[in-house]
């Protein structure tokens, strides 16, 4: 196996200089420049493609026919977080390499990932070892939850643009330490919008301080209210909904917590306080309970170093839930809205969001992945839960449900997903590509 | 006495025309500019006038001889709030008249009332009607809490370049109804910024959420801890500096209640959840409680309809205090900084202020300031509190002790004090110059 470094570190540069920011309206036709550059690689290879139009962003479809009568969906997303982190050290849609690790938003949360599977497919052409059928799915919404991703399947699927496969192919996940991982669970999540007004227009607090209500005080009071001071969530039911861990679960929890370096984990993520630093309480928070999380509030005032005296009069709070089996987002809103309502029926809460997702692993696809990772990377893979949520995912699961997915890590902890200085390593893009073909030649051999 | 109308717009769109917007660095220049424009008026009624420097924006002081021995202070700022808020209808900065009634940032406060002033003082020279020596003393800091005022006061008064005066005119306040005002109690006001920094970081949620501590959360947590549901502070001690009221004070407000229409006051202020809507109740909360209020946070989310699911590392929340006697900023902010720290020690709590002021009323320039009022708006004014701090009225009396300060109003509430739309009635402009015109006349005869 060859890697071409300069062809890899060329393209993926090509990919990250195209602010393909799935939160911004304003760059959504980078999210069609995104899916237009990866065609052009997809052409490379002989791939028949195709740009799929949504309500929102593109999805990019690619098909590569071989004598193989498997069929595998090879998932991943172009788009990115936004980069506006005032600690970044370069320009983050422009990527630099240095000491063979490239910086730049999006290098490894997706684009480099899915471009390593591309370059593994290049490498097996070139030497004729046989491959599955592979239909490609690149999303450009995955950032934002995959709002029009179910529809995309749907309509896809209707019209035969799109074939159920045998399996699907995910790599947009993070080895556990030094391992590299298959995941078997992942939260949901939902984004809510809490919206009050108490006003047409700011007042002056000289006019109106002490007798007009302020709605970033009232939404903060009815946030804070909704958990403990140890972030674990008390709204009445909530976690009705939670599925008790089994002994399965508890142990595979364990077996990865007995590997787990704390303080690398705090190192990697810049996290100082955390609720708990007893590694399997770590693990079970974050793969295995639900969370809520402040992310800030619109109409209120956010410069840096002023304040206005004026008491805001509307405003909006951000918030997130991530979600576990067996909640669903429309139940987890639901139970928010008739608390918020409670206390303030003046509060709209609005959102959405997607379920939580858990895949077999006693089926034939994970066992190749482990063999792939084994060879490829040189170690054994740990299956693990995962804190975070890959929308499609789900709505894969949904249409066909049963079919295998198998989630195969390339990146690492210490590569800043949606952090400042995002980067992937070329040593670690090297390993995933003969991953990713190891797993490839594995699937194309089976039947 | 004429007013000249057309003269009054063209000079106050020069004026208003100028951003000064004081809580913005970058408007820094703007506020020198606006210092300059004023000084050629200020020349072209033949006054002496000098910029004074300050650490911050700067001051112009003018000086008018007369034969009188009498001398007074005229005080009014330059500075203006920003206006940013998406309600304006017309551009905040570029001034238009509609209707008789001037549109524009700074039009009521503080740039008209300013500017009726010099105007009466023009129509007396031209009658040579005798008036009492005149300093002008214009601020450019007001609206930030005239950090540096002190420094100024102290340095003028000893290099001789400021003379202590008979007593202050202050015009930077507001009827009440349709009634004037003579302001006999100023709430002070500190600013705080609240800091806690829990990550070096951003992270993402699906990585460290349910095991990271989120800043946002704790500072809104320990901010709404200070308050009741109804407003009220809740800090252990925090109310024991408050002076109770005095019978006096009770019967002066329960008499501006009685002429109080609380319909009006929500609709000119535009707010519509209020703690209480009783009037008397309602004048007690604006000027003889203390208040604190949320303004936003700094380094939380903040952009409309978006939302990256990321946890924030470092937040800034901002809040504003009013004070009231016996109250004074430095010991308010202790008491905030030490309650804090018994709930995170890592929150840095940092801020200033100006302590309120209480004026004496049973002076002569009041009674004088009284029949001016009677005489220019015909209607008798009000002894009325403020919910507003004006930072240089606090150190005028420390360094003035015991001169009477008279603050006669000349705006409306529905003129939007800090508000989108902001504006200044040129009916309003010529009753408030007509006041100006008597009030002078009337300490020019004095002694």
């Amino acid at each position: 196996m060859t890697f071409h470094r300069e062809q890899f570190t060329q393209e993926l540069s090509e990919l990250v200089r195209i602010p393909s920011i799935s939160q911004r309206v304003e760059h959504k036709e980078d999210c069609y420049a995104v899916a237009e550059k990866m065609q052009h690689f997809l052409k490379k290879l002989g791939a028949e493609t195709r740009i799929v139009a949504t309500k929102g962003n593109p999805v990019l479809l690619g098909e590569l026919a071989s004598a193989s009568r498997e069929r595998i969906v090879i998932y991943n997303h172009l788009d990115v977080q936004p980069a506006e982190e005032p600690q970044w050290k370069t320009s983050p849609f422009e990527p630099v390499v240095k000491d063979g690790i490239m910086f730049g938003r999006g290098t490894t949360d997706d684009k480099g990932p899915a471009l390593t599977i591309l370059h593994a497919i290049r490498e097996m052409q070139s030497q004729n070892i046989p491959m599955p059928s592979i239909q490609f799915v690149y999303e450009t919404e995955e950032e934002i939850g995959s709002p029009n991703f179910g529809g995309f399947l749907d309509e896809t699927l209707g019209n035969g643009s799109l074939k159920p496969p045998h399996s699907v192919l995910v790599s947009d996940s993070e080895f556990e330490g030094e391992y590299p991982t298959l995941n078997y669970k992942l939260r949901g999540m939902a984004r809510l919008f809490l919206t009050l007004e108490t006003a047409s227009q700011e007042a002056h607090s000289g006019v109106v301080g002490g007798v007009a209500k302020n709605p970033l005080e009232i939404l903060s009071r009815v946030l804070v209210s909704m958990k403990d001071e140890m972030g674990n969530i008390t709204i009445p039911h909530y976690l009705d909904d939670v599925a008790p861990l089994t002994p399965i679960e508890k142990e595979m929890t364990q077996k990865v917590a007995a590997h787990m370096d704390v303080e690398k984990f705090k190192r990697e993520t810049g996290v100082n306080e955390l609720f708990t630093e007893n590694s399997e309480e770590m693990l079970t928070r974050i793969w295995h309970r639900p969370t809520m999380e402040m992310h800030g509030f619109e109409g209120a005032q956010h410069l840096p170093k002023v304040m206005k005296s004026s008491i805001p009069n509307k405003v909006t709070a951000k918030i997130s839930l991530r979600l576990v089996p067996n909640q669903t987002p429309e139940k987890a809103i639901e139970r928010i809205r008739a608390y918020v309502q409670t206390l303030h029926p003046g509060i709209v809460v609005e959102g959405d969001g997607q379920p939580p997702s858990v895949m077999e692993i006693n089926n034939p696809y994970m066992q190749l992945g482990k063999e792939a990772c084994r060879e490829g990377y040189g170690k054994d893979a740990l299956f693990v839960g995962a804190g975070g949520s890959i929308g499609a995912v789900a709505q894969f699961q949904r249409v066909w449900k049963g079919t295998p997915m198998v989630l195969i890590s390339q990146s690492l902890l210490s590569d800043g997903y949606h952090a400042p200085n995002e980067n992937f390593r070329l040593a670690q893009a090297e390993k995933g590509m003969a991953t990713m073909q190891r797993y490839l030649e594995k699937v194309g051999k089976k039947s």
